[in-house]
């Protein structure tokens, strides 16, 4: 209860949780920071923010500037990946609160003999920590303070821009406040800005009903790479469990030669740390991932943890299931529903301990074993919050360098905690967000709440579990605009690749599934063909690749334009190097028309300056020299992504 | 980072600056509780609030229910003065989870053989901690759920509303999760409804020119008591500096008969814990305190923090002030601006701790000694935030009935903060809050944001410091608008009584201070006068007495009128019991009309329905069975002051 400071430091933003979970930031970001920060009585008060990464000893400082209605801004820059802290300090700045005093009395035509005496007395104290060439005039100014004789050259001093900077730049920080630790963690720009492939291993061959191997998965590596992907994510590669294995679409019993779900983890040939052997040995794997870096592209790995009936985990660790009274293992159930192919580990066991720790072993062991930094975690939402928490900070303690994907499509509030918890990106409701009003109201709670500083949407399109209605028809304007939707409003887009591709929609009836899912059997794709798609989404990813304004997702404005089917938005790297506009023809049927609205004060441009916009998309240029211009968009190229050049 | 619970419990309202600082509230309020609580997968959780008095050992526990969006709610009623302490508690509730699903699994026509011995289990643990008439019935439970042949009627208990009933009130909560301790401060119901009457005693003589005396004060206290006032505010009744004394009208040098400011406290005569001999004895001032009690009046005293160079802590503490380098001691300054009857107290001492504890002495000696349990504090804003807190929590573990005003006009985060720090009751904007707009604006912020919850406005129209434009024409309609509004806008309230009523308005040239202003000399009034301001204050203090709506603020809405003029608010006790309309004319000169809407739905009554309004003011009653009714107001009798009967 005893604090004799004077400064209050309050509502500082941004905060997760009140400070709870750290903010999330890359390499090279500056981080915004605002508070409340004021002082009893009238004198000059002065605050800073202190930051440094964790591994530093000592602190950074970068003063705060006053705003409007006692909030004051500052900002840091992260350089380094892994925590940084930061603290606010404010204080009483009693040397600029007398030279403030001093210019005001003699204004004022006051004499201030006293005054000078006081400023000495201050500046003695300052010049012990200042710098050696500013001693000098601090000295002199403190002679000429106490010189009776030197009175207008000491009033002069007194009054000085130079002595103010000294005094800013040298504070006595008296009974300095000071806010508690804040912490942001870094990541690689990665984290921030990738462009993700999905295909399922063993449907890789060129060869049609063989089962695909890593191998073939070599000889697709150089079409990924060459369409922009800089990350290629495959759904389970471990051995697929054989008791109540599902057949094709889901169905309960599996024929003989039934492939089987590959998120039914573990059979007698293996569990998390084992490689389904149809695909290939660990060290195919292994070749796979260094052929896949030489392309610049991360294989992302599935993490998903749950176990067939016959993964090893069941025998070796029954205290990781749960046991009905009936003496079998509690499968999953939601019920009515049954789900006797999957066994859920159960998280409340009294061996919790050492089934957390195995589970890091296995994350570790495909990080140090196969050069593996990324993981999309399946279903995270169905496991305990906290657990991930410390799995995730365990890896990177040891591995700064790893990104989790968070696979979790339920309630909002489950979603951000995952974020919370460490989660580096996750999938979102984007999926289902098709119409003007929809896609604006999401962008803007993603990037203009609380939200930016946690949560990273990846936008994906459709993925193996979501055959969304938008494209069930197989239109192929629909496909070509949710594509450009995912990849220019988020930084962070991935796409299932070969049913999109090819625009094979089919679904179960009356359900967002595929029909003939690849996720239980295996299909044939022609990997040679190309198409409008292919081309698009190729060109596309080479642009963001070169446009830094598409490498980040908060940067994001969306302008006016009078049509419900148009959407039209601004993006901007943060140097304004790069500035890009993006507008988009809703309906996948018709052309449709409008008059977009620049943003010329976002711009800096005035009414009747001339700017280019060209198309990098088909390359046309344009000048527009209006606030308000025409553009019409055909279902056959239904966008322009326009770099904007002043 | 170890910590098995599945449930989060997050973003907890009503909290202020993340729970940093209590709630306030007043006996038998009911506490609202909000918070997101949530788990991995599609178990049924649970959750409760816990609280307690601080005094008490044990919990009490009330269910929190969900809403939408993962928020939980619920709500606790405190009834004793002193700290609450709360706190939330989430858990997985494995045995309704248990009933949720052999429910579902019964209506899709399952054998549930095992889940029957699966509850038979649970109900093993729950029966631990039921009551004993509770316990055969859960004991009937587990033998059907174990005999082979009972299944009928095992299945049919073990969906009874009865079991669900039992296994809500006995839960067992497995890996719980729990928030942190929150607080509450509860103080009497004084902090949220008062009536307040300030005059000068020096001014209380019949006599003119005479200097009043206590014992003059006691004389006007039949007076104030009829009005219906409960609290007579003093400015400071100690010796007053010689020193630097101020004029008439805050002129520098003083007159050998001038009296001086009373907030220049201290003389040879005395200081703080001491009464200024003009005014009468200690003794005097005690029988004062008394004889008020006997008709319901507090007095409120000043605790000013000042002291005149002539004070004794000059002599006795030198280390409380500072001194100037030439050797003088440093007075009241806002450069260029010199206070030299002032020396502010130096916060910043070496000394600070002694300090600290003397200004608490102080209080406690007024507390202790005479009764006093009333303070308005003078310029909290130029002390430090934190004494504040320490003192007025150091003086509340000792007399929890203590009530603290803060007289800070000044910036909102400022006055603000000091709300949080522990004052009870705060002076507003409300003096400089006059349209219709501003009112509203202003009520909205006071009573629909977390302000509601730390921040209490007392309305004054008026106080010797400052004489509002508003009334300095002198206008009658103006001033009883004034009134009304302060009093029926917010349940605490106060009046500068003297010059209001008598509507005295004569201000200094240019500015709003009143002009001979009782700050720095004696006045005579007639305290016997009666008038239509008079008449209608005592009439308005009546009702609020009468009318439990009218005693607390935040439950106000205000209600559609097509008229800029016209004013119309709904106050509503928390039990509906009673509800008020109030219509309030704000044009001083002209009649003003409109429709008023009713807030039907508010009343719970339907269009057609029939209500009556009796004007407690004027006694008229009228009918009403629209939603859009009818109003005049002439600046003769500017409001209704409605009573709603259904």
């Amino acid at each position: 209860m005893y604090n004799q400071s004077r400064v209050i430091i309050e509502n500082i933003t941004p905060l997760i949780n009140c400070g709870e979970f750290p903010l999330k930031s890359v390499v090279n970001e500056i981080i915004p920071v605002t508070a409340d920060i004021f002082a009893d009585g009238h004198d000059v008060i002065a605050a800073s923010v202190l930051f440094k990464h964790e591994k530093e000893k000592s602190w950074k400082e970068t003063r705060m500037h006053p705003a409007e209605n006692d909030q004051w801004n500052s900002s840091f820059q992260v350089n380094k990946q892994g925590f940084y802290q930061y603290k606010i300090q404010g204080w009483v700045d009693h040397a600029l609160n007398w030279q403030h005093g001093i210019q005001r009395k003699i204004e004022d035509g006051q004499t201030v003999n006293s005054e000078l005496l006081e400023g000495a007395m201050l500046l003695e104290v300052i010049i012990e920590g200042a710098a050696k060439n500013d001693k000098t005039f601090l000295l002199d100014c403190i002679a000429s303070f106490r010189h009776p004789g030197a009175y207008e050259k000491a009033t002069e001093m007194a009054q000085s821009d130079k002595l103010h900077r000294l005094l800013v730049k040298h504070p006595t920080k008296l009974l300095h406040n000071e806010s508690q630790v804040f912490t942001v963690y870094v990541d690689r720009l990665k984290a921030r800005y990738s462009t993700w492939y999905e295909f399922f291993p063993r449907s890789a061959s060129d060869e049609e009903g063989k089962h695909g191997t890593f191998k073939d998965c070599e000889r697709l590596l150089p079409r990924v790479a060459s369409m922009g992907f800089d990350t290629l994510y495959f759904p389970p590669i471990h051995p697929i469990g054989e008791v109540n294995r599902k057949g094709k679409n889901n169905t309960t019993v599996a024929k003989k030669d039934d492939v089987g779900s590959t998120w039914g983890i573990g059979s007698k040939l293996g569990g998390h740390k084992d490689i389904h052997p149809e695909l290939g040995s660990l060290k195919d794997f292994k070749d796979l991932v260094k052929a896949a870096e030489k392309l610049g592209i991360e294989i992302a790995m599935d993490f998903a943890l749950q176990a067939a009936p016959d993964h090893p985990w069941v025998k070796d660790h029954p205290e990781w299931f749960k046991w009905r009274p009936d003496g079998t293992v509690q499968y999953a159930e939601n019920p009515p529903k049954k789900y006797q192919d999957i066994l859920p580990i159960h998280f409340e066991s009294g061996d919790w301990k050492n089934l957390w720790k195995d589970m890091l072993d296995t994350a570790l062991y495909w990080i140090e074993e196969c050069g593996i930094k990324v993981f999309r975690v399946d279903n995270p939402h169905t496991k305990p919050f906290y657990f991930w928490g410390w799995l995730i900070s365990e890896v990177k303690k040891k591995h700064k360098d790893i990104l989790f994907l968070s696979e979790a499509f339920t309630r909002p509030k489950i979603m951000h905690q995952l974020a919370k918890q460490g989660f580096t990106q996750s999938y979102t409701y984007f999926t289902w967000r098709n119409s003007k009003h929809e896609l604006i109201e999401y962008m803007e709670e993603l990037t203009k709440t609380d939200q930016q500083y946690f949560f990273r949407p990846n936008f994906w399109p459709n993925t193996p579990d979501i055959n969304p209605w938008s494209l069930q028809s197989g239109n192929e304007a629909m496909h070509l605009q949710r594509y450009f939707l995912a990849a220019t409003l988020s930084s962070n887009t991935g796409v299932y690749g070969p049913v999109f591709e090819q625009m094979v929609s089919a679904a179960l009836p009356g359900r967002e599934e595929y029909l003939d899912s690849e996720k239980f059997q295996i299909r044939h794709w022609d990997w040679e063909k190309q198409n409008k798609l292919t081309t698009l989404i190729t060109k596309i990813n080479m642009i963001r690749k070169e446009h830094t304004s598409l490498q980040q997702t908060k940067n994001i404005q969306f302008l006016s334009i009078e049509n419900e089917q148009i959407l039209a938005y601004h993006k901007y790297s943060d140097d304004r190097e790069d500035e890009t506009l993006m507008i988009v023809n809703l309906d996948p049927h018709y052309p449709q028309n409008g008059w977009v609205q620049l943003p010329m004060g976002e711009l800096g441009v005035q009414e009747g300056q001339r700017i280019s916009v060209t198309d990098l998309i088909t390359g046309s240029s344009y000048h527009w020299d209006k606030e308000w211009n025409f553009v019409e968009l055909h279902p056959a190229l239904p966008f322009h992504l326009f770099k904007i050049g002043k």
